[in-house]
């Protein structure tokens, strides 16, 4: 949350304008795996994702690389161990892989740097901060160098040092913590979230306002809402803080639009469903496209999961329409299903998956959620599907 | 333009947030006519909307009607003629109707507003400034009392009496100017707009932001264009202001949408439409509601209605598609056609008006249109069509 309301003070170093806030995702629901190799057989990088090779040389790959080497290099000159480590100037192959579905590969994936920094570090014995590493491969990438809830620190110094993720608390702070990931259908998305980004900057004045005035408040306030477990605070500036970074979006010129009808009849129905409770129940959140992302406390899941089943009813694939941690069945009441459940849109919603926050990050890499902007507005291109990339 | 971000300082006096801008279209498009007679014989005051009988207790109403008679009596006790003058304590009967489809009734009209105050003012023999009158019965309806381009002054006085319509210009200093009327088909409003308004100058930071700090530098960079008849400002900001309304409204909490996708799709057209001429051709507003309005100049009428016709193409209506001012044909070279045009999207226009700017306002009024914000937030109902009522 808070996450949003980025971009960059600085392009090539990735550094947002304001700092932001998120949740990694269960990895079972929303993986990356990088496997990297390095041997003196190997004649050039490369790299593979999901299977197939890519290009190598792209600038942020290559910054990540970098800096992982020099890290380990200055790890070596300070000691007289790691004799037998790896030579540095050994090319390197690396394969990654998502177990989600990705519009964009590597390069747009916040989980994707992340892994990728992980596993290098690995490979060449790098151990302690590495989110600042992983942040100039993908500026949400560094949150995903940590699970739990994350905070990226915007930072002060104009080399970025100060530009890290630090965890705001474990995963096992708020077990009871769930995420409905409502994958809406249709439509591509028109603009890439690093052009739309630099756009918003140069041209919108709320977002100006928003990340010196709004963000600093909220992020503050959000963090005592999760130290607190109180989700009645945690959904609604989760709400709050997605529609207003959707109104920079606005706000921007030309306008950029995420939110498509779906996405507005999914606020709809949860907004209907909070007042039919009296409360705030499920909180949603949106990223660079139209995919809602529900949090809720794990007893609503299964009414929740009910009404969504029943206002965006499968067409073809029933079987798989939910996906993830098991739900349970629900009945609803009769005054539910009339205060809330609207004129079904069959097909509307392609797959929901059901997941929750994950804690330690090891091989692979959690997807970050941001809790409140919707958007992790960094300064580095995710197009993919949700999360912040 | 700039006539948003509005939200009240005093509901029962309607004054607004900040000042605003719009332009009164031409009555032969967009009338409303009223007309009012008082006679000894009527034992009670008595209205009707579009020939049927409404209720004449409506508090905004009354308030026009008892200011009225209040100036009308000031008058004559200033006076030694009018001995022959309507009695004050003679009830009125009032008829008004509206040559263009309205959702609601003279409640939530602009021009009905600013029309039964015209009226009565005639029927009283009252002169002299009587947009104050009309903003009691609703805010927008003063800027009706003017044709041309006419700015809402905010005003200081805590009993509303500077906060009056003045006209910038008249409708003969841009007499190229044109306006199409795109109604969107289906979806009726979710939100009566005055509840939308409080709820965001109640919890919209963007807005009260906006409403202090964008809108007055807007409003003095927009009465410059039109003195200067620069189209290019005129349009880019008058777009800006109608995605900045928009925005304030999604940053509204639970947060308002007007514009859907065909909204959209007709801003994105118009942004392909000025990137391939390589400057602003059209500009978009849109008020409280999908419906958009746009401007352009007389020579760019016949192309631009020739491109909506080609990517909104009429189903059943063909013949009523285009409505108002003739608009001769035109034929598209191939490359705007490719640069341009999308995937058709057949009935979501149902139909288009051409219209112009109206000047002097007599017996009846013209609908204003908001020049940028795309919705005339005075703290008034104005669920209608178009316009800001």
């Amino acid at each position: 949350m808070l996450s949003l309301a980025g971009g960059k003070r600085d392009n090539d170093l990735i550094l947002p304008i304001n700092s932001s806030l998120s949740v990694t995702l269960h990895q079972d629901q929303l993986k990356t795996t990088t496997t990297a190799a390095a041997s003196q057989d190997f004649t050039e990088d490369r790299l593979w994702l999901n299977g197939e090779e890519a290009d190598v040389g792209h600038p942020r790959l290559q910054a990540c690389l970098r800096e992982v080497r020099r890290l380990a290099r200055k790890r070596r000159g300070s000691s007289t161990e790691d004799t037998a480590a790896l030579s540095l100037s050994y090319k390197v192959h690396i394969a990654t892989e998502n177990n989600f579905p990705t519009a964009a590969g590597l390069a747009s994936s916040a989980a994707g740097y992340a892994c990728l920094v992980s596993t290098l570090a690995r490979l060449y014995g790098v151990e302690g901060e590495l989110s600042e590493v992983a942040r100039r491969g993908s500026g949400s990438a560094c949150r995903s160098m940590l699970g739990g809830f994350v905070q990226w620190q915007r930072g002060e110094r104009p080399d970025g040092r100060d530009s890290i993720a630090q965890q705001v608390a474990p995963e096992t702070h708020w077990p009871e913590l769930r995420v409905l990931v409502l994958v809406v259908s249709g439509e591509k998305k028109q603009v890439g979230s690093t052009a739309g980004m630099q756009t918003s900057v140069d041209t919108s004045p709320l977002l100006k306002h928003r990340a010196e005035v709004v963000v600093p408040e909220r992020l503050a306030l959000m963090v005592r809402h999760i130290h607190e477990r109180d989700f009645e605070g945690f959904g609604q500036l989760t709400m709050q803080d997605s529609n207003q970074f959707h109104a920079t979006c606005l706000d921007t010129f030309p306008p950029i639009f995420y939110l498509n009808d779906i996405s507005r009849q999914i606020i709809a129905l949860a907004h209907r469903f909070n007042a039919h409770h009296g409360c705030t129940k499920v909180a949603y959140t949106f990223d660079a496209g139209p995919n809602a992302v529900i949090f809720m406390l794990a007893d609503t899941v299964a009414e929740f999961m009910e009404v969504v089943r029943r206002s965006f009813p499968p067409t073809t694939n029933g079987d798989q329409f939910v996906r993830g941690l098991p739900v349970s069945s629900a009945s609803l009441p009769e005054e539910l299903i009339a205060a809330v459940v609207a004129e079904p849109v069959p097909g509307a919603v392609q797959y929901i998956l059901h997941t929750k926050v994950w804690g330690w990050v090891e091989h692979g890499a959690g997807e970050p959620i941001c809790l409140s902007s919707g958007l992790c507005m960094g300064p580095h291109p995710h197009p993919h599907p949700w999360g912040c990339a």
